[in-house]
């Protein structure tokens, strides 16, 4: 199987495991924008979940609702991310934000639920045992909150009213918080289903996880807004620091290809069995979206 | 110790435990905003984890975090409560709101992070085996997300817009979710970290939470802003349905000591060791904030 149709084979499972998740419930806004907000997108978080988990011989059914939890903590952030207050964006994997669909109330609300609904999903007794399902808390709550990607938004936010840009070194750190702590959660949950030692995951997924942003950097100057699913030329617009910026176009794709060389390197305790994850860490760099 | 003087006791802990689940974040206004969110209050469902713990002889290092945990879940739903776009307060506990005294997008992260926290706080170590952490996470996602509380302030939203006022048996519903749930979380966690039988205090929970709204709804008639700490007379105002206009004043009064009454009968197979719980009860109706 191509990369491309496991990327779409995963993303249709996880789908349907975030929409028995969010079946069943009040007919009301929120849960229509829940519903709304977890659909679409690369699913780039819960195929690393669900390829990691392979590669290490955990049966699928124990880590999908691990990968729907990350989407639907990904998800959150973005509803959250998109609110006027915050980067104030009405177009999202080329469709409305739910603020704009809805409401701020709405967008707020549902927000909210959807992260409820990650760590409710990482309890879910398909997951394991209980020292599993308690690990698998704990690492979201490290990654998502004020530790990680909270943390990552929280520092975007002073960076735009401070008197000078960011150096390499804090937009690094920013990234690391605002999109690294989540894909290195994705990426080391394998290993946290399987008992394994979450290292060479761990390494992959900084390494990607920087890529990833670097290449979102580039795509905001070189892509245009059809393909990207959502506003591009914001972060020149807005007299931000990012990547390209920093180190120029070149060099920026340069250490971009670079972190991806380092991430295949990782990954070579696995042979073979790695080249699921190898093949996202080149779509990292390689997509246009 | 009278109930006030353990209301405050329990209290004390509570913030030295979110005290210290604070301590070391990065210097960045979302961790301030944190940090002051968590703040003062009644501290009432840290109590009732408190309580029912101690009357199920669960020793206290186990049940702090979770009532740490219950109290962050709560300052989260007050921020994003207070928010603009949702009741739009600028008081709170006396104090101004944290968007009024930040901005709406450090009040949405630091909401965000907050809710991150709680789940954090039921894996810590100390709470106990893995199997009641899970049990905790499971019923603070329950009691939380678009079941719960959550699903309450949808209805609240939805109510605004409706043509027709809510009836009683709608308004008992949306108060079960907005308020009832956390309560009830709250109080049966004692028997979650015992490991045994929540029944008898689900059953007294869901009486003292409605219990705390009629009571809510008296205030927001009878009191005054100096001493509720938050603006009053808003319900009438924007002409919502609530208990007190539903019932009359003397009424809800009734159905709040009959739901007290209820309460107690309730923890009867505790005898003597529930009289903490029991002058919480009362205390739900006697209070003037």
């Amino acid at each position: 199987m191509s990369f491309d149709d496991r990327l779409k084979a995963d993303a249709a499972l996880v789908q349907a495991r975030l929409d028995q998740a969010l079946a069943g419930l009040a007919d009301v806004p929120v849960i229509h924008a829940m519903r709304y907000a977890v659909q679409g997108g690369k699913r780039l978080r819960a195929f690393l979940v669900l390829e990691s988990a392979r590669m290490l011989g955990v049966e699928e059914a124990r880590a999908l609702p691990v990968a729907a939890a990350v989407e639907a903590l990904h998800a959150y952030s973005l509803v959250h991310d998109d609110l006027p207050a915050m980067d104030d964006d009405d177009l999202r994997r080329g469709q409305p934000t739910v603020h704009v669909k809805w409401d701020e109330a709405t967008a707020i609300l549902a927000g909210d639920a959807l992260q409820t609904l990650a760590f409710g999903l990482l309890v879910d007794a398909e997951v394991g045992p209980a020292e599993v399902q308690v690990a698998l808390v704990k690492a979201l709550a490290g990654a998502s909150g004020a530790k990680g990607m909270v943390l990552g938004q929280a520092l975007d936010i002073a960076a735009e009213s401070a008197d000078t840009p960011l150096t390499l070194e804090e937009i690094t750190a920013l990234q690391a918080g605002k999109t690294g702590a989540l894909i290195g959660f994705s990426a080391t949950a394998g290993a946290l289903l399987a008992g394994a030692d979450p290292k060479p995951l761990a390494d992959y997924a900084a390494a990607i996880g920087l890529a990833f942003q670097i290449a979102d950097d580039i795509l905001d100057v070189t892509g245009d807004a059809a393909t990207a699913g959502k506003r591009v030329g914001k972060d020149e617009e807005a007299g931000k620091a990012t990547f390209v910026s920093l180190l120029g176009l070149e060099d920026a794709r340069a250490r971009a290809a670079e972190l991806v060389a380092a991430a295949e390197v990782a990954l070579e305790p696995y042979g073979s069995r790695a080249e699921n994850l190898i093949a996202a860490a080149r779509f990292t760099i390689a997509r246009h979206s």
